[in-house]
């Protein structure tokens, strides 16, 4: 091992600068140099890069985004672009490569794997928290408190107009980010893709509430739950109460990380490299029962994370 | 002057509170008594009310909302309404009543000052600081803070993925916030109801933007200019580039209130109950090159506030 | 169990009231009434309570400090005060007790356990994350992510003056709190109790530290390693260069906590009530492997938590 | 005019970044060059600058510090060091420059202006507001804010503690930062070096605030007024209570700037280019009114800005 290569790949998550810094520095510290390439599966492509050293990458902990740039390439997915990726690393004597990103970059690392003799290592970074594995990933606890900031400030307004809002917030097709932010917030009613609702459910849920003498609702939907535009003027209509959609955006993909995602980046980064250092490929380092440890990326992609759905009954308690 | 009537109405901003706090304190180290009517104009319609204390208005000061409520009430425009809620004024002998809201609320009060004996003094507050005769609003600084909290991460997610933002900030019917909003974040074009923009325009400077070597743009544009999600789609088909849309939401409305909307909710606060002491109503206090005076009630509803259009030409400049 | 009696005790720590709110509202779900003792030991000392409700604990959830109040009570240490702490809770026929708190509380709890057929349960709430047998401490991630939000603007300043700050940290005895926020904020040296340090090796790393070309050094440094100050004194003179202190102080006690604080608080708080339901005393619930389980009071009490030094090591590595 | 320099110097402030993009922005789209000049004084006693472009001030806006580092000069203060620097400009043929800085920054720009042709402008930029002329500086509402989140914090623990806080907050010899702070925290007492406290009154003030129900106390107290740490000693001796002392520290000099520093950032910036454009040195740009307009600096440096009294006889009332 003597050069090794690093990629953010996918939707930017707080912590991937974190992540590149540690991944560069423990790497230096072990005699080894660093390139970046740019722009995601792109930079292996079109064989973009730049060196990377202990210095290049000073004063980016904090920052969020990615130094390296990242996309979603299309092309990527099919076989000769793992192909020509695979070249651009043999190219450049690249003996290793960090892959940093989430679920789709992982799939992306496996087929990588599988056609170059350089080791591939993940790292699990995505604001959505889906990947299979490891109990969390380096920025989701960034994205939480961001939305969570947000919907105390939207909790404000709800009460002073004895209000319901539904906040949609991200996460694609799953519903880790709005059940830990329904929880965390106190959300009255949560929304996640993992299990069906009822407007009629809602509904009773939100009278139940006001007869109780709650002065305001607030309802996190996941953005896969589908149409929060149209469940407004369902709710509104059934209810016969005012009803407010707010939005939560991309501002849960940028902005510092917190402190949790700089650890997560700093201890995933670290151990990305021991792994390679000591020939272990096609692994994901992840945090495992409160452990930093490594898992086979070819279990990560073949299996589905499960939503912890007793946290779905907790929330419902602790909002009567 | 021995009682006055304290009411919050329209749309919450940050600082009602701390209004709330001021005009109660002020007014009882003058020896006046202080009555909150709740939930807006509704209040005074049905007679809701609670007393006021230097001590039960303690520990708000740097909360968002208002502990008084507030609501927007459709029956409060017709003239009937506006008697209902005089007859209360005379019933509980308010000598003057304290009106701490937005542009349609200040016409609320000149309408109530028309039709009852009570002293009427206005205290501007809307994030949306569109109201005439003040240079500034309770809660706008605030909610501009909010704002550009969120798009500075929103530009750290755009530069990460060389990618073309649209952000939504609220507004109304006005482009007061928007241009702030746009000055003080860097934003590539700023779109205000005030001005018309046309797609051309947009496009090219986006294109002049790429040339230069930037990575990423931000429009910001107000609520008030129409169907940003059609925008998305019409930029993306003209200029072939692709465009996402983030809608900043209530959390505008709402959080602790800065340290300027505090400042501001001090000052008006005193101004309002030094102007009732001096049997002056009909009149809104407000902030006129940089000190705190008052302007009649008529003329603040009888105007336009003016936005700075030599900003917009500033942004463009600095925006380059 | 039918009445269950709930007290925050010690230092206050965000995520105290979410705690608060999570036993009451679990324990209604379960058919028991909740009594809240006020102001830490005080209030079983003087019988001084108040009945907690799910309404009564409603919109707390993200507010810092502890609506129960805190505070240290010697008296309590004596064998005395516990027998008349042990007296109110017969009076009031309360059948457990939970108690949120830090080291010093939980110790309260075990010697109380001994003199009561109350049921104890300690729920580990402290800053300083210094608690044996749970991984992290209701409070510990807020008061970390406060702290290098201040330190991430220090930096700031630290870079255009090319200076050497020593940031003070809490964390009283211990460096658990300096250890991760060290770690986080990237510092060039951490300085904790638990390892000894030399002026030499401190200024031997800043000399190299500059040889490389950082234009500036953060020292964060945990208040239980003595006087800051006269470090200030002694780096300046033997390093030739400029030193500042800064001593990041009680704001890291209070504020909202973050989603990871309100997480564990409403897990915890489950927890507890679960083990007194249980007919489980003498337990205190914990994070344990990324689970929530309980251990022995009595093992909590005898035992040290040890800090990882192999994040010391890291930290060293990553700020090269 | 054809080229101009700009030098930031002095404290940093949260702005200065702002600053330099607006000028160099607004210089440019007047066919202007500019270069900036390093660590303040010392890059003119030196002669090291580089070459500032629209495109390489970008991304800077929102961030703290200054790109152009910053220094105290000592050496600057002699005749000598000025007549250096004036040589230095000519050296390069820089027409104009823009001194971008606090008191003493602006002090040193009108001793240049007096050994050199080249226009002279100064925009004030420090966090302590103390500069004769303008009603703000930039930078000042950025560390008042940070400075109130971090208060707010302080406030749920001393809530929960009754407890009795000194702040202490920046601002050197002056009370500026210290009174707008303590306006808007609601502090029940504020000291400020302009006004002479007795420990008496102040211990008498807690008194009566205690008597009255009052939970906990903030005293904000500006550094300038001398030793806190004795002062909490005299306090919890004369008083009989415990009192804690809190130092807001450097924090407030860095982090992000808010929209008004940034939003004064951009008016100064721009009008110090059209000073310049317009043949008008030896002056300082302001906010006056509302407004930006300009003023003698040598009017400047032989005037004393003087506190606003009212504000304190206010706060005195509002914290009741």
């Amino acid at each position: 091992m003597k050069k090794i290569g690093l990629v953010t790949s996918g939707g930017d998550a707080p912590g991937m600068n974190a992540a590149i810094r540690a991944v560069v520095r423990v790497a230096y510290s072990q005699g080894l140099e660093v390139v970046g390439f740019e722009r995601g599966w792109e930079g292996l492509l079109t064989n973009t890069f730049r060196r990377l050293t202990p210095r290049n990458v000073g004063g980016i902990l904090h920052l969020g985004g990615t130094i390296l740039y990242t996309s979603r390439s299309p092309m990527f997915r099919e076989t000769e672009g793992v192909r020509k990726a695979a070249e651009t690393l043999a190219l450049n004597n690249v003996d290793g490569l960090v892959v940093v990103g989430g679920d789709g970059s992982l799939r992306g690392a496996l087929e990588l794997s599988k056609e170059t003799d350089s080791l591939i290592v993940g790292v699990p970074a995505t604001i959505d928290n889906d990947v299979f594995g490891t109990d969390e990933t380096i920025g989701f606890d960034s994205a939480v408190n961001t939305a969570i900031t947000e919907i105390d400030k939207i909790r404000d307004t709800a009460n002073s107009h004895d209000r319901v809002f539904i906040v949609e917030v991200m996460g694609r097709k799953r519903g880790f980010l709005a059940l830990t932010i329904g929880l965390t917030v106190g959300a009255e009613i949560i929304l996640v893709p993992e299990v069906a609702y009822s407007l009629d459910q809602i509904v009773r849920t939100l009278e139940k509430s006001a007869a109780k003498g709650k002065k305001s609702g607030i309802i996190v939907a996941a953005e896969g739950i589908g149409d929060t535009h149209k469940l407004v003027s369902e709710i509104e209509e059934k209810a016969g109460v005012e009803v407010r959609l707010s939005v939560t955006g991309y501002a849960q993909r940028g902005g510092n990380p917190t402190a949790r995602s700089r650890l997560l980046a700093n201890l995933f980064g670290n151990k990305a490299v021991e792994l390679l250092m000591n020939k272990q490929g096609n692994r994901m380092v992840r945090l495992e029962e409160g452990k930093v440890t490594s898992i086979d990326l070819e279990q990560v992609c073949s299996n589905e994370k499960q939503l912890d759905l007793s946290l779905m009954r907790l929330a419902q308690i602790l909002s009567t």
